[in-house]
């Protein structure tokens, strides 16, 4: 029997990929994934079968990988940033789980959004944080809300993926108010656009003031804890060292 | 005037570098960061100056790596995971920005630890979630009680950071027993010892009969939230996909 390999590509092009990830790709005979992340690799595609398709294929592409692994081959099932955060890692392993008899799936970590979002930002995520995302595509708004009130009671940092789509325009101004209720208007707010690509935008803000109109689906933003403040035009959140 | 960069060398050894991350370790000068993690890319060091130092000394080799930028050096401060994750970044951030004149830094991100541990044990981090360090060297224990409570109410997925040292052997098991207040023994719990490293462990075990007294320093504990499940070997939590 083949094998299904779910790779990290990380946030951008071909330099983000771990060199475990690269070997991985260099060894599989098929490669499916989204077609915009493929964009990002095409040096790496070269003499491969490459299934790609469009945004909310996500199960489609499962199946293919577990049906081509069963045929014997090595399947590469790629997913930007880490499978395992919000990526393709979830969908594989839950589908396999209900074959009947579940091909060998092994899941290769890459760099999630957050860390590169915060690796061009300065140092937001020095302290505990939650992840969350604001899509309520496959998860309810009023739990996504919760979350956030619990995340301002909490002073953690918050990393807010899928922050912004056209189907809901007015969740991440939401979000912003109800840490409002928590963090003074100065908390800095970073937004990263297509970190690691071509037209990469980092911007420095703050909760009060946050743009939150210019974010899209290719955007996260970090959200900064009571005690985060900017200096030497980063974004830095105290660990605790006495200086 | 050089550069520091704080370059994330992923969970393990070389593999999990990023190839950005191998390129800059390369045209750096000199190279700086903890003997243990030197030790995982010993292959790189050939030819640099190489200044190591022992535990809890982060802020000498932060002050170290200023100093070289200021003689003119490219200096790779390196820094176990991704830095900015209860990493290197924060501490060189804060005291550079404290400088007269600070030195440029760039933040090169990798793989956190609780990327590689999720990817090792299957998919637990699909859903929202909370990363805690349960070290209280910088952050007061009550702090940490709180964001754990506050985790369970708003069932996020909890990655333990730091989950167990010698000098607080008990914050494990107190973290295990407040999450039970919102989460059934059954609730499957993961944890990943020295990923991507000789003797790498993984083991899936619940809240209910976790041995915390297994867990050490090398350690990352990954608690499922309330829909996570075990399912041919896997630990996964649903992202909410309708199979």
């Amino acid at each position: 029997m083949g094998k299904v390999y779910v790779v990290g590509l990380g946030p951008g092009g071909r330099e983000y990929l771990t060199i475990k990830a690269a070997q991985v790709l260099q060894e599989c005979d098929a490669i499916i994934g989204y077609q915009g992340y493929l964009e990002l690799i095409k040096e790496l595609l070269e003499g491969k079968e490459v299934i790609s398709s469009g945004m909310r294929r996500e199960l489609e592409r499962c199946a293919k990988a577990v049906a081509l692994a069963r045929e014997g081959k090595k399947v590469a099932l790629v997913s930007g940033g880490d499978p395992g955060i919000y990526g393709m890692a979830g969908p594989i392993l839950e589908l396999n789980a209900r074959e009947k008899d579940p091909v060998p799936v092994e899941v290769i970590p890459g760099v999630t959004a957050a860390g590169m979002a915060a690796a061009l930002l300065g140092s937001p995520l020095m302290h505990d944080s939650v992840f969350i995302s604001l899509s309520d595509l496959l998860t309810p708004w009023e739990v996504i809300q919760k979350r956030l009130y619990l995340a301002g009671e909490g002073d953690f940092v918050v990393a807010l993926y899928n922050p912004r789509s056209q189907g809901r325009p007015h969740y991440l101004e939401e979000a912003c108010s109800i840490l409002l209720k928590y963090r003074k208007a100065e908390t800095p707010v970073g937004l990263v656009r297509k970190a690691g690509r071509e037209g990469e935008e980092i911007l420095l803000s703050t909760l009060g003031q946050f743009p939150a109109q210019d974010v899209d689906m290719f955007s996260t933003v970090i959200i900064g804890n009571t005690r985060t403040y900017c200096a030497d035009g980063k974004m830095i959140t105290p660990r605790g060292y006495v200086l």
